[in-house]
């Protein structure tokens, strides 16, 4: 095998959920585009991972000091959506259902992983809250236990904002899902929190 | 959304079967890699792109202008297994089956997608023939429209040469599939060309 190819393969390889199969039907799919769709790729991978900074006051991924949501006027300033991850944050976008501002933790506490509250932005969170501006925080935590743990903490963390609005997103069953693929507990948030229909 | 976030997902989502969501992923992912890794990641698209050679003899994947199955002196050079893809040198050498030499043709003849005979190396493999030293060519091509029609004009092309061995390789039953998945055509080659078991 090409020493060249085996070095592409390799290094594709790497990627997550990208076996030696598909590193290889990538690598050979490039040998069809130009050298400067390539470079094009290679460039943007490496500029991304050098230059793209973190938001001093959200900590989302930024090409500048603040993030351009942060930056924005048109958002209402005194919502705080707090997401464990960069991707949570675009998921959120996407819905086109929020206008706040955005905080992320950049993970969840998980003492198996070795992850306490000081390795999330969490002292950043609070330091916000104190400025005065903010009247909601919503946690958009994943269900998970460190997720859990991970609210639980940060509300405690809160309880020194007494006029402070906590909530957190609501557990359910997932739109297009059926009942009998739901767990118990998701079941039993569900039937919990069930809302009114009107007729 | 961060331009140089953008720029990464754009360039990645234009790989065959990365949507924007693998996309997204695939960047994330890249910021928890040491910048060192994501440039090695880099280099090696470009320069697998930039500096990988076709075998002047056989049209495989080569560092340098002969590849290095056909100046390896261990392999039998009277055989040629004539593939369509780089890709099907590497899954039949896989296989620790084949000793001969191959011939990549780059493709199968498509009037559709506008593939003529004279845009694969087919004259390559007449003048490899020609030279005398070849005494069976193995046609392993995928058993599709395009790949029967090839391996016809191929035969024709090599009738010129009467003491030439031209086989193909078996159609019939996959290993690990059932029987009641295989199509018609699949099942009546298989019975046709059954081979007998010895008790």
């Amino acid at each position: 095998m090409s020493r060249l190819l085996n070095d592409a393969v390799g290094e594709l390889a790497k990627l997550p959920s990208v076996g030696r199969r598909t590193a290889l039907r990538l690598a050979l799919h490039l040998l069809h585009r130009e050298p400067e769709e390539v470079s094009a790729l290679a460039d943007a991978l490496t500029r991304f991972r050098n230059e793209v900074r973190f938001c001093s006051r959200c900590n989302n991924l930024s090409d500048g000091e603040v993030c351009p949501i942060c930056s924005d006027p048109r958002r209402d300033r005194t919502t705080v959506c707090v997401v464990e991850h960069v991707g949570d944050v675009l998921s959120i976008e996407n819905t086109n259902q929020y206008n706040g501002l955005y905080h992320v933790l950049g993970g969840v506490i998980s003492p198996m992983q070795g992850i306490g509250p000081s390795d999330l932005k969490i002292d950043l969170l609070v330091e916000n809250i104190a400025r005065g501006e903010i009247r909601e925080v919503i946690l958009a935590i994943g269900a998970t236990v460190e997720g859990e743990t991970t609210l639980f903490y940060i509300m405690r963390r809160l309880a020194q904002f007494p006029d402070l609005k906590i909530t957190k997103i609501a557990r359910g069953i997932g739109v297009g899902d059926e009942i009998e693929y739901a767990n118990e507990l998701t079941i039993a948030h569900a039937l919990h929190n069930r809302t009114e229909v009107k007729n």
